[in-house]
C-alpha cells in the first residue's frame, strides 16, 4: 500500500470541487477548505473531499475563489503548507503580480459549465481542456513543473503564457463575448417589452449566442474591475468592427461583406481541436538548463508558436541535478516547435513516437 | 383509399428539403423544383419527392429559394398553380408587397441546422418551432387559414405578424446576432495571427457564441441588403449598447454592471420555452367574422399579445359560409387574450380543455 498523494483545494465552488472529485478519482487525499464552513462540510459529507481544513503537509494546493479574494488565499495557502501552490482565477496580472513566492504559480483552467457550485461539480470537467499557466521570473522551474504534471493529469492540456498575455487573450476570447451576450440578451428584451413576439422568435442561433449570459452576474463584477484595461480594449475593437460592417452593409458592398463573413466563418472551422492522433505525435525529449523558468519556457515557447502539447513529463537525470522534459507533440508543427527550442538554446532531440 | 393531398415545393435546399420529408411523412405527394435540375433529380432518387417539376393541380406550394429569387418564384407559382402559395424566405417586406396576390401569404420558419443543402434535410425540422406567417390586407383569409393548417401540421407554431414587424423583430434576434458573431469571430482571428495560443483558449462559451457564424456567406449578402433598415437600425442598438457598457466598466461602476447582467441573466431564463403542458391548456372557438383578413388577425392579435397558440385548426360552421377558428392556448394567458379578442369585435367563447 503506498500513502495517497495530498493536495489541498481551498474554495468548494463549481471549479474547486470538480478539481477536489478529479483528484480523488487518481487516488489523491484532498482537503477542502472554504470561507463557508456549511460548504466545506457538504463536501465532506458527499465525499468530494477526505478531510475540511487546510492540511500543512501537502504536495499542491489550488486555490479556486473569486478572483478579488485570490491573493490573500495564495498567501494564506503559501504560509500555511509546505507544498507548491496555484490558483484558478479569471484574471492573472494582479495576482501574479502580489504573490512572489517561488513557490506559486498562476493558472486558468478554461472550462466551466453553466452549473453554479458543489452540484455542478463533475471530476471530467478538464479533460481536454486547455489549462493555461502563466508562470513569471520569481516562478521556481520545480514548482512550475509540479503543478504542470498534476494539471496535465487530470486531462487538461497545459498552456504557457505571461499573465499579461493571458489577460489579454481571455478578453477577446471570454469576458468580451459574455459582456456581448449580455448586451444582445438585452437589446431583445428591451424590444420584447413593446413586441412581445420578439423572444418567440428566437431560435437555435440566438440561444446558442446568449447561453452564457445565464451565469451569475457576481463574478463578473470582479472580472470586469481585475482585467479593465484588456476588456475595454477588446470592446473598442469590437465595437470599431461592428460599425465596420454597418458601414459595409449601408453602403450595400456585397463584396466586402462577403469578404467579412467568409473570413469568420473560416476561422470558425479552424477553432483547434481538442482531438489529437497518437499515430501523428513526435517526442521531444529537452535537457532543462540550468537558468530560472527554463521549464515553464518550453511551454510559453510552445503556445506562442501555435504548438499543441499532447502530453509531457519532467523526468530527472540521474547524473546531474537537473531536469529532462519530455514532450509529445503533433508531427506536422514538430520542426517548428524544434527550431524555436534550438533559437533559444534548449538542446532537444527528437523522434516519432511508434 | 384516399387520394392523397397535393403539394410544390420550389428549392430543394435544407429549409425546401425538411417541408417535403415532412409532408411525405403525413401522407402528402409532393413534386419538386430546383434550379438546378441535378439537384431535383437527386431529391426525386433520394425519396425526397414524387416527382420533379411544378404540378398545376396541389393545394399549396412552398417557394423556398434565396431571399432576392423570391418574388420571380412565388408569381411563377400563382400563375402555373391552382392552389395556396407561401414562402419561407428570411425577410418579408418586399416579397409581401410585390406579390400582392390573395393566394399568397408569406410566411418564414425560424428553424435550422449548421448542416446546409439536401443533406441537412429533416422532417423533424419544423417540430416545435415557430413558423411566422406575415398576413397583409390582400392576404384572403381562406389563403391565411389553409397555409397555417398545413404548417402546423409539421408540429410547428403559428406566429402571426405584419412584414415590417417580422424584419425588425428578426433584425434583432436573428440577423444581427450573426453579424455579432461573425466580428467577434473575426476579432480573434486578428489577434490570433500575433498570438497563436489565442484560438486554443476558445472555451465552450466562445464557441457557442460563434457556431452561427459557420453558416455559409452566401444567403447573407442577400438578406442583409433586403433587410438593410432594421438590421443597420438594430446594429446602431447593439453598438450603443455595448459603448454603454464599457462606460460602466471603464468607470468601475459595479451597481449598473450587476444591474445590466442580471436583467440579461433574468431575461435569458425567460426566454420562451417551447413545452406546453397540455392540462393548463384552454379551448377558445372563435366565429371568424366576414371581414378580410379576419382569421389571420386572430394570430397577429395572440403574438402582439405574447400568446402562445399551442393548437388551432378552422372548421367551417354549416348554417352559413363563415368559418370558426378553435384555437388552443395557454390558460394563463387566456383573460388576456379574450379582452384582446372582444377588443378587436371577435365573440369567443372559452372553456377549459378537459
Amino acid at each position: 500500500m503506498t500513502t495517497p498523494r495530498r493536495a489541498n483545494v481551498i474554495g468548494l465552488g463549481l471549479i474547486g470541487g470538480s478539481i477536489a472529485l478529479a483528484l480523488r478519482e487518481r487516488g489523491w487525499w484532498v482537503a477542502g477548505d472554504d470561507i463557508d464552513p456549511r460548504r466545506a462540510a457538504l463536501a465532506h459529507e458527499r465525499g468530494v473531499v477526505d478531510a475540511t481544513g487546510l492540511a500543512p503537509d501537502v504536495e499542491i494546493t489550488f486555490v479556486a475563489v473569486p478572483v478579488l479574494a485570490l491573493t490573500g488565499q495564495v498567501e494564506r495557502a503559501l504560509t500555511g503548507t509546505a507544498g507548491v501552490v496555484t490558483d484558478v482565477g479569471s484574471v492573472k496580472s494582479a495576482v501574479c503580480e502580489v504573490c512572489d513566492d517561488p513557490r506559486f504559480v498562476g493558472g486558468h483552467p478554461m472550462a466551466g459549465s453553466e452549473l453554479d457550485g458543489l452540484d455542478g461539480a463533475d471530476p471530467a470537467m478538464f479533460q481536454g481542456a486547455v489549462w493555461v499557466l502563466t508562470p513569471v521570473a520569481h516562478s521556481d522551474d520545480t514548482t512550475f513543473a509540479a503543478v504542470a504534471q498534476v494539471v496535465a493529469s487530470l486531462g487538461a492540456e497545459v498552456v504557457g503564457l505571461s499573465p499579461a498575455r493571458h489577460d489579454e487573450l481571455v478578453a477577446v476570447v471570454s469576458h468580451v463575448p459574455h459582456l456581448t451576450a449580455a448586451t444582445l440578451m438585452g437589446l431583445a428584451a428591451d424590444r420584447s417589452e413593446e413586441h412581445a413576439a420578439l423572444l418567440r422568435l428566437a431560435a437555435g442561433g440566438f440561444r446558442d449566442m446568449t447561453r452564457i449570459a445565464s451565469g451569475a452576474p457576481e463574478i463578473w463584477l470582479d472580472i470586469c474591475s481585475e482585467n479593465r484595461g484588456a476588456i475595454t480594449g477588446a470592446l473598442d475593437a469590437l465595437i470599431a468592427g461592428l460599425g465596420e460592417i454597418r458601414r459595409v452593409i449601408d453602403g450595400d458592398d456585397r463584396a466586402g461583406l462577403h469578404d467579412r463573413l467568409a473570413r469568420a466563418r473560416d476561422a470558425r472551422a479552424n477553432l483547434p481541436s481538442r482531438i489529437t492522433d497518437p499515430s501523428s505525435l513526435v517526442e521531444f525529449r529537452i535537457p532543462i538548463p540550468d537558468r530560472p523558468g527554463a521549464a515553464a519556457e518550453v511551454f510559453t515557447l510552445a503556445a506562442e508558436l501555435g504548438v499543441n502539447i499532447a502530453n509531457f513529463e519532467v523526468v530527472h537525470l540521474a547524473e546531474s541535478n537537473r531536469g529532462l522534459a519530455v514532450v509529445l507533440v503533433d508531427a506536422d508543427i514538430a520542426e517548428r516547435f524544434r527550431g524555436g527550442l534550438i533559437a533559444r538554446s534548449f538542446r532537444p532531440s527528437v523522434a516519432p513516437l511508434s
